[in-house]
């Protein structure tokens, strides 16, 4: 496995599903930071979810700051926090022990592990993974914007449901609601009900969710492979279900022509801007002091309540397979906050690495 | 700077447009392989492009060998190989110094290195850069090949023009023309034109490139943020003009249910094999054997020869800008060559990671 | 801070003397490995120490396995291990946030974290977290040695004591005791006298601990940075208290002519090896199949009850610091195991990334 | 291979003694810096020696710098810096592919290439590749110097004859002749008398290193895995030869109490100082302002004239070589300024990564 990442900021995550605990060690944060954990709690909360749009999973997920801080400030040791599990009915997952799940991870760990992966609610590939990653996430929005940068995300997209962009060159992030983040009201409503349909059927629902980070200086990042597109992917691709990320423009680019996708330069109040966006406030892999925009591509969730083809691994026959229990129809309002997370995690971590 | 990348192979870039070199160290080669000049010399040829529809710029691009190869055959010392830059003529950019090219890195390169950046032809930043890339593509392209592993990719579109997409689960790569990488006769002629028309106008014009790896076994890649998707996305975004990076059924899995989305899991011939790939031969970060599919979009080449808008960096005033000189107005069939160095160095560096 | 290490298995350490717990995450270890936890905690008591020799702090020193093992058995997600920090009295140490104790971290910290640093016991400087890696060196001592590799180590001195020299051709690891690790009982005993003697003087003493590894492979290790020397002295500098680090003949290689010094090589039972090992199984930063030999020097503990000048970081004025409380005259006996567990991690490490 | 060091600075070298060229990447440099080539020379002749004392390869060791600079400036991009080999009589060592030099790399490098390592003048493990190295340290010392830093090494021993000590508090560099680097001007008349004997004999012999830095402020460094002494350790293992690294006191500090070793701290003219400096300069990892003491000890050249016992690899019998041709009698006084420049940049590097 290979769950760390960062320069400046290293983060470690660990955990399976089903084990005591998960958490995260956070290594390099700037010293002196109070922590509010309020903040932390209600951004935690975002990924949790509920209601009937999610998983019926109950799990508290108060974290246990083990280390890195004193009296609520951090002191430059590692910080570990752990979360427990403690709604782990592993009576659930018996069958997935011989018949890997289709598009999840279940094929894939086995053959890594050699058979010897922790198949218990999908193990350390679990979704659940994400909470610690918000949990360093929601720190280090907290550093951000004492310094002036704000990370944003909305449902950009629910099937064929599509909300309204951020404006790429000024995007409100007041305008998005922290319940069900989605600015048009009405295509709220339709994505409820495109998710509700797709649980009542047993089947789940894709979407696209939309990022933008405000405040941040020209000049972060840097060419070629540690560019902030790179580090930005990097960092995104590791959230589970996600299968494709674009900047600015994105695969729209690939339509159009120079003359209309080139952002002009020009001085505004004494400060260099571009008068659009296409390039989602990345040139040559440095930020230009626009917006960052970003957007992502998020699968259906491969859990579904409908018999499968699948194979089983003892017999090496084909068989049926039908996943019993809770399901999650849609992953992608509990996945902004997670977006949000890694950008906010890896622009943090450029940024001191400026 | 940041020119590095790679974890088992580690290459480090250098040079810039108008320098006396540039060149790439390749670093932890396997030893005793001994290199296909002629095919290593085929390939950056893709990349070098010609003819009516690119630029003019006149190199030879023959690789000089300094070090880490002995009668032709690597020796485990860092191999690196320069290419001398000959057609510098530095005149063409002295605007530039003052007046940043929109959607260019001239501003973000200002920026960040306090103005001493090297102005001359995009200095660093150049398109020239992908050149050192290619030759240690074409490296990892010969080594991935004796182990049954192959790399291929074709235009899939230019403007709103289509190709026909590569079969997911079974890519004929031997389908696409290397001249001009397009599989459907009757879409290259008509991207040909597009190019064409729009050089006619002194514009440019995007696409998108699809790859393909076959033969890649299954349990390569390490999960969340070392998996295969990360480390692609991270080498792709490093070619510049690229904007959006997808795996799979990739932005189009938004719209699609679970049902839909999910690929069902058998047998055939004795392997373990899904009868669909909307995964791109990737879940969990991790190989499943399928073969890798993966999409990005280019951005129209932003130097154009129309008149734009721009700022004086020393007067601070708005001014426009007019871009004299050769241009390319598609970039996109000479990167096809330099999708497959990317991702075949990836592919090839999580191999012997592995 | 920067607390981990490795390649292909990665450690992550964290935690303060006085932080609700320590621990390490372990991530990369082989899946499917059976954890001896007997052995495992055998191990941790040779760190402990006890009796007379030793600090009076009372920890069971018990790990907590939160994370990547199931049913006793590596799972290939990453490992999290912590010890609970119980016997924590932090009034001892209310001084040391004025007064930074001689030759200890404490003035480093506080400059290094703009004064936030936990003080409390030491804070993350502590030796205490040698424990977690200990946790990490144990496991990898037992994968090693399931493959063939032993890592033993003694105290080679305490003052002018000196116990007598492993033979560097053929070291016998049996012939070290584990409760007081000196081969010559007599120098044992001598050395146990001039502990207890600093300890009445309300002084400590330093040491030398010299170490062995058998039967690594040859070609273990890289050239020039990454060869076997630089990264196991990267890992045992990071133990508290080293001040030096030597391979093979060390320092005395100093006074040697190149005769007398370079290492005859000769086939022996079809193997090649060499009849003397003065190199200390490593040329040229790669292992040469002979016994691994490295020597550390150990300062003498820098808390000591005498009465001793510092700095009052509060008035700025010169002032004396008398220490109280439990003391450790002599860290060296239970260094053993650190340095073991640091040389353990690293060869393990270096044998799984060839 | 890995070839590579830094964070902030990343180098990367290439070459072996008989490739057309050697050189060296520096990636990350601050862009603005005006090379001063006359300094780089002079200190790149220092590392080459010459007359009696020294090899009778004779090159002119000039840089070419391929990339990076613009008018004598750099630009952000990465540093290429290239060296011909042009003194390369390969006939001279034909007998080493059959029979692996005693105490040289010759064997371990066969074993990890498996055969295809160049043998060439011992190929990528030859001291010349410390002649990028140099050219690296010679512009970490010019930036260093204008940052207040000074590096600098003396002879502290050849064989059994030593110079005077540097004062650890406040070392004079300017002491420090350039030619000899030996202060006490009698001791350096016997090293060169036992050298020269040496030489006579056909033999070799050894010494030791002392280099201080002093300038550097308090709080470089990480704790830990990333101490300054975890850093300087792992370049200066890179320098063939060196088999042992001490900071301050060293080994002597094993046989002291910590009432002797425990460096008094004191308020002297407005500045935190230690009134001894047995630290070195570094507690807990972190410099703690005062002047970085460091010791290397320099094994005898292996190669000498003498007869030596091996093995040949084709027959595996035992067997007699005698080397001929040109030998260096003892490197110690060339490899001072490489010791610099293993100091300089990893300073350098750690101030640019505080």
């Amino acid at each position: 496995m290979s769950n760390s990442l960062g320069k400046s900021i290293k983060i470690q995550i660990f955990g399976q599903s089903h084990s005591d605990a998960i958490g995260v060690v956070i290594d390099g944060l700037p010293a002196g930071v109070e922590l509010d954990m309020e903040r932390i709690n209600a951004f935690l909360a975002r990924r949790r979810g509920g209601g009937q749009l999610s998983t019926a999973r109950a799990e508290k997920d108060e974290p246990k700051i083990l280390s890195g801080v004193v009296n609520g400030v951090t002191c430059m040791a590692p910080l570990c926090a752990v979360f427990e599990n403690a709604d782990t009915r592993s009576a659930d997952y018996d069958s997935i022990r011989r018949a890997p799940r289709p598009s999840h991870a279940d094929l894939t760990a086995h053959i890594k592990s050699g058979g010897f992966n922790d198949v218990r609610g999908g193990g350390a590939f679990s979704g659940r993974l994400t909470l610690p990653l918000c949990f360093a996430g929601a720190i280090c929005k907290q550093i951000l914007e004492a310094r002036g940068v704000r990370v944003g995300a909305h449902i950009s997209s629910i099937a064929d449901i599509r909300d309204v962009r951020l404006d790429p060159v000024s995007p409100s992030l007041d305008s998005i609601p922290t319940d069900f983040p989605v600015i048009d009201r009405d295509a709220a409503e339709r994505m409820r009900e495109c998710i509700l349909s797709a649980k009542a059927d047993g089947d789940s629902v894709g979407g696209t969710i939309e990022c933008a980070v405000t405040g941040i200086p020209a000049g972060i990042g840097e060419p070629m492979f540690d560019g902030l597109e790179n580090s930005l992917a990097r960092a995104l691709f590791a959230i589970p279900a996600i299968k494709g990320v674009e900047f600015g423009s994105g695969f729209d680019c690939a339509a159009m022509r120079g003359s209309e996708h080139n952002d002009p330069i020009a001085m505004c109040d004494g400060r260099i801007v571009t008068t659009t966006n296409n390039a989602g406030g990345i040139t040559g892999g440095i930020s230009n002091g626009m917006p960052i925009i970003v957007r992502v591509a998020v699968k259906p969730t491969p859990s579904i309540a409908k018999e499968q083809l699948t194979v089983d691994l003892v017999s090496g026959e084909n068989t049926r397979l039908t996943i019993h229990g809770r399901h999650d129809p849609c992953i992608v309002p509990r996945a902004v906050a997670v977006v949000e997370a890694a950008v906010a995690f890896t622009i943090l971590d450029e940024m001191l690495s400026n």
